[in-house]
């Protein structure tokens, strides 16, 4: 009966592999980060998405962690993901949100937080497919993360990103198998503007910036495809 | 006339480093780490020594970066790196002044203040000779970082660790032969209680902490191989 650590954002990605570990693991702790992202709506999804994931699977979501990162990454200075700046394409094909470093931060933090914890197994929602073209969503990237971590804090964690193959039509359709399809649409966030007016088939969000354009196309090819 | 960043507490390793980088790079400039460790009196020194460093190198030194990681580091949980407890060996050989995940936290956020300060040199003080046996501080550790950290960032950093096959005594030795002995003497902190009464020898310090004993021995064995 394995313990997981999720890092769960609130998002449409960690929240579909939340539902993949609560479904194979006795017990589930998350871990989410504050690094003053423009979307932080993303973060007051968290609850309501862990009370529904709970109710889904009874007794298996354990303790919730939320660090703060907001004085260490703004001292890295802006990005398009955290500062009021249109978001484009910039140099070396990566869109100017991309924060360097980030989900290589994210998983060391995960990685201390699971030696504390006595985990051995870190989700993560990375995903190289459909995605921005973010090198640290990379499976090399993960894998030779696993390695540095596991070196660095003598332990033998396993990194699990079970989205890493999928494009985002593939995660719906992983949701639905998963019956947490409901929930997806209605209580997790996306968009990078953080805009909750209305809620379309795919869920909330502007349906134009980067993120929902990916969330609502791969709805509407898993409808195809049903 | 390359450029580098450098890992600098304003302790002795990281000081002895700072001259080699100054003595070797057109331009370094400097990242500390405010992680709520007892002995801050370290950040302290930083200035002081800077300025020490600078009038030996004139025109070599740059910006001074401080990032605060306090927040972050407090949800990981507290060791005797940051908590009033007693300095012992805990489970697995290693002391419970190990904080999970620190150089590599430290590494990281290095690499991604170097991205946006388009420096390709990190260096750092790190040592596995003669220390207290973390595992972050190892030579393996480092270089599956830089694998990691290069991937992740798509960049192509060097991590360069001068110190890394060095016992303190060669440590102090590299310091005289960069002509910087009298300021690591009186400018830099190791002591992990933070103490600054009286300047011994070898420096300031308690003399009985892990961090002093290495730090007062192996200015003994240099001192008898001169």
């Amino acid at each position: 009966m394995e313990k997981a650590l999720m890092l769960f954002s609130g998002g449409q990605d960690s929240t579909t592999c939340l539902a993949w570990a609560l479904d194979r693991y006795a017990q589930v702790e998350t871990v989410g980060f504050d690094y003053g992202q423009r979307h932080r709506v993303e973060l007051d999804c968290r609850a309501p998405v862990r009370a529904a994931l709970a109710a889904r699977w009874p007794g298996r979501l354990g303790a919730d962690h939320l660090i703060d990162l907001r004085p260490g990454m703004a001292a890295l200075g802006e990005t398009a993901m955290t500062a009021e700046v249109a978001i484009s394409m910039g140099a070396e094909g990566l869109p100017n949100t991309f924060v360097p470093g980030r989900n290589l931060l994210f998983l060391t933090y995960a990685a201390a937080l699971a030696y504390r914890r006595g985990v051995r197994r870190i989700v993560a929602g990375m995903c190289e497919t459909d995605f921005s073209g973010y090198p640290d969503c990379r499976d090399d990237t993960v894998k030779a993360m696993q390695v540095a971590l596991n070196l660095g804090m003598q332990r033998r964690y396993v990194l699990e990103t079970p989205l890493m193959w999928l494009d985002k039509a593939a995660t719906w359709a992983m949701a639905d198998s998963l019956g947490v399809l409901e929930i997806i649409v209605r209580d997790t966030h996306t968009c990078y503007l953080g805009e909750r007016g209305v809620l379309h088939a795919w869920g909330y969000g502007c349906g134009t910036c980067p993120a929902c354009e990916l969330r609502a196309a791969g709805f509407e090819r898993f409808q195809e495809a049903r």
